[in-house]
């Protein structure tokens, strides 16, 4: 797949998203709660809303599924995904590691993603295939040759269920401690894709939290599945681990007790 | 105290850091064990030197005291206090939330903080009866009517022992759980200075960690004191809490088992 047309759409969906969350960031805006209680902003709102229209203009058979205004089902098996701000607990606390996501599924598969940052500036994408890049530079992943020395990442133990939480206790355990980051959403999987972490490890995510990230980390050189190891999809159970080195992913899997 | 020299020292300070880090971070330097087991990089002590030098040459009178290269005594009851990379977890993970902190005590107690990011080129500076600013911009905390209704922040539990975790969550249970940010370092406090973020909560700082965040968060309207209550000064135990409303310090207090 060449996607020439589809990855100068992603940047456009980007720049638009841009516009409206970069005027809102650390404007004391209020939050308001939602259905699962999470903050949502108006620059959320607005964000998405923008990125759809840009997408049903030039798209109009592809199915679209965004976290704010649900899904709009396609004729052409394909499925744009969108979170127009990914780390807003981060956005609302000033951070500027919070993302706009964006990603295109083929038959369910992520074959695209982007992975956005307003306020710095960084956009990072990949393309199966194509290889990742931030800013257009090519990043790639960094071996990584024992466990006992990766840096691992997750965004709160508080994301966490009780059975999740002694699993990820588990697989810490044989990582770096010292090197252990909290925090970061979807930021994470940007370092580790640009070869500055070797491990992410979340649960509860939905398909517009991590179909982005699939194509950012893989053509980076890195993989990602759910905690069973399996492929990364629109039904998986959002269970998620990143490896910046795929040959440690037996060693992680075995970590979080798996056989 | 006006303080203009020693001001106008702290933003050489600071330039000098961002020299040293800039060109290191995300560039793949390994870090190193040291002593406490902390990574350490090369910018870590390039940055400290480079300041070092800066005071001795004009305060050749005041006391040093420094992360990487310790203490050196003064004569005049002052004491600059610095950590040139405040989250060298994060720096290393190649997140832009980590900072260069710079503090003047005075008999022990701070008078003069900055928070300075060298990478989105954030600068914080508070001073005692003079105000705190973002990029020369004032800045101020936010009201918080309700304890039920703060974000808090922790840069993680595994910085806490069993008995600090143990109190933290109760503080977190009286809190807004789903505000709740982890990791951050330093930049939470300038997050709060700014008025983003209502309750910060640490154990097991060290005086390089914290001098430096009394005067921005204090003079920007906010709080700073042990898990007792207690003014932070050179002796101080090493928890912390910053507040940005002060009007909800016995609240906070009694969530954490005082009385």
């Amino acid at each position: 797949m060449k996607l020439g047309a589809e990855i100068a759409l992603a940047h456009r969906l980007a720049d638009a998203a841009r516009a409206e969350i970069q005027p809102l960031f650390r404007s004391g805006i209020e939050s308001e709660a939602k259905a699962d209680a999470s903050p949502v902003t108006i620059a959320d709102r607005n964000a998405e809303e923008a990125m759809r229209r840009l997408i049903e203009a030039e798209f109009s058979g592809d199915g679209i599924h965004g976290e704010e205004f649900g899904v709009k089902d396609g004729v052409s098996g394909r499925q744009w995904v969108l979170d127009p701000i990914d780390g807003t607990t981060a956005f609302l606390a000033g951070r500027p590691i919070f993302a706009t996501l964006i990603a295109l599924l083929v038959d369910g598969f992520p074959v695209l993603g982007m992975i956005d940052q307003p306020i710095t500036g960084e956009r990072w994408l990949g393309v199966t295939g194509q290889g990742t890049t931030l800013n257009g530079q090519p990043v790639s992943t960094r071996r990584c040759r024992e466990l006992a020395q990766a840096s691992l990442a997750t965004t709160g133990p508080h994301y966490f269920s009780q059975a999740e939480g002694e699993i990820y206790m588990m697989l810490a355990a044989k990582t770096d401690h010292k090197r252990m980051v909290m925090g970061g959403d979807c930021y994470n999987y940007a370092c580790l894709a640009s070869g500055h972490l070797d491990v992410v490890c979340e649960a509860g995510l939905k398909l517009h939290d991590y179909a982005a990230l699939v194509p950012v980390v893989e053509s980076a050189g890195g993989l990602m599945c759910d905690w069973s190891g399996e492929p990364l999809h629109a039904g998986s159970d959002g269970t998620v681990l990143a490896l910046g080195d795929p040959a440690r992913l037996e060693d992680v899997l075995e970590a979080m007790g798996g056989t």
